[in-house]
């Protein structure tokens, strides 16, 4: 530690710490894995209007068995209707609780939609979103004819021939960094419009469409207008070279629709193993056992 | 066709009719398989109170299509709480709609979370009740350790340890006839006890168990009365032989307690192959592919 950090750095609750004594005595910070069903809410990030947020029942439910206000960072803020099956958070606080205490007592006391599948103290040098490495999406479409009532709001439903080879060849134009102005929602905060994408894997399973995006970080709407663009593709309508060119524009104009929000799903987060979090299948249990991954 | 059945029959649209002459010209019969999400009803059967039924939404859908009040047979009706992969109806209607109509315009109309998977004109001596020869339900148990969020109210959560094994020597003791009065509700109206259930399988998927049933008909709350009971056996609070004591018992006071409705789906209804239906899977989808099946 040098004597300008020491100068410089004051410790907030949560804070992204770079230096292990810097981290006060007596407090504890914890993470947790979190799945949601993200039509129940309107996005992660609680907002001052009061309405139902993922981050405000997980809050509150956690301030009621710390017995003190708890507030949350989280890997990647979903929007509304956007699920997830591995949201990743993490929180300081001075109470002591066994791991039971959390993962029981917080579920009872959560929303209808939320459930923490595991909770464990990390790291101080932890930090749910600076910590994170990558982000990884699925995006499920239901390719029937007719709707499933019961896959209502956990798929997107689409009954277009589908062609997976066009749109796997037109996926192939947004892996590596670009500037994804063209795919960016007219609401982006983001300082640029340069991303990088590692991997974009699609597979039909069944009626089930199942795209895979990983990124170190994505632009606001990213994943649902690149949905957009490839199902364009997929159902004949434009021709694979065109994810290329839209790509090329950097505007947003050229891009098809967005995607619908009930289709998508963060389904992981990559930190350094270093951190020991426990390793859970992406999911969504949707579409377990259909990818042969351990479900 | 006899002097005495032409004497004594009169038509009533619905009915069971046994000469096909005696279904009057110009009608048609409609099947149709039918899907919902049972926690959002209050069962299939129309109530009096006009509180949301299956029923109820299908034939305001189904009246606005035909533009006269249709009335709808069920297969098996479904307590609130039970969903549908494979519901069979029938109705009769003197209006002439391409199968386009039924199935596209109809879903539009229908209250979220029911939906028409196919639909199709029938001979008049389909009757969806009276021409069953069997139902099978699946009962679908997520056994983790905490809940679900994205499966809360399609599946029954149970964290407990299971022996699959002690649960498949347990169901065995109710495969053929008997009379299963110490698994029926107290609100059952069937007038004999006695039912044959033809066929039991149990499977662990991942996370997931299954129970599939198969009988010629059930009694009420039969299907969540019998995994009440073979679930305590796969628990290990009552050995094996157990299940067969509660048959024998033929008291309702013997079984455990009623599984829950959320696991339970009406998966399949099976008919003579002379009426034609469709073959669907029998789902539900979120176990899709993990069965090895045809999805």
């Amino acid at each position: 530690m040098t004597e300008s950090s020491q100068r410089h750095f004051s410790y907030k609750r949560n804070c992204e710490i770079r230096d292990i004594n810097l981290f006060p005595e007596g407090m504890s910070r914890i993470a947790l894995g979190v799945e949601y069903k993200g039509n129940l809410f309107r996005g992660f990030q609680s907002q001052s209007s009061g309405v139902p947020t993922v981050q405000q029942t997980l809050e509150s439910s956690l301030s009621a068995i710390c017995n003190e206000p708890v507030t949350l960072v989280c890997a990647g803020r979903t929007d509304t209707g956007v699920h997830a099956t591995n949201q990743i958070v993490h929180f300081d606080t001075i109470a002591q609780r066994p791991e039971k205490a959390w993962l029981r007592g917080a579920n009872t006391k959560l929303s209808e939609g939320v459930s923490i599948r595991w909770a464990q103290p990390v790291s101080p040098l932890f930090h749910a979103r600076f910590s994170a490495r990558s982000r990884t999406y699925r995006y499920v479409i239901y390719n029937t004819k007719t709707p499933s009532a019961l896959m209502d709001k956990l798929v997107t439903w689409d009954r277009r021939r589908f062609d997976i080879d066009a749109m796997i060849e037109g996926s192939r134009y947004l892996l590596g960094e670009h500037n994804f102005n063209a795919f960016r929602g007219a609401d982006c905060q983001a300082k640029t419009p340069f991303r990088r994408i590692d991997a974009i894997t699609i597979n039909r399973c069944g009626d089930f469409i199942i795209i895979e995006v990983s990124a170190t970080a994505f632009l606001y709407h990213m994943v649902r207008n690149i949905v957009g663009v490839l199902t364009a593709v997929a159902a004949g309508e434009k021709p694979s070279s065109w994810v290329g060119e839209v790509l090329a524009s950097e505007d947003r104009c050229c891009a098809g629709v967005t995607a619908p929000a009930a289709g998508l799903y963060l389904v992981d987060v990559e930190y350094d193993t270093d951190f020991n979090l426990p390793i859970n299948s992406k999911g969504p249990p949707i579409i377990a056992g259909m990818l042969n991954e351990a479900i």
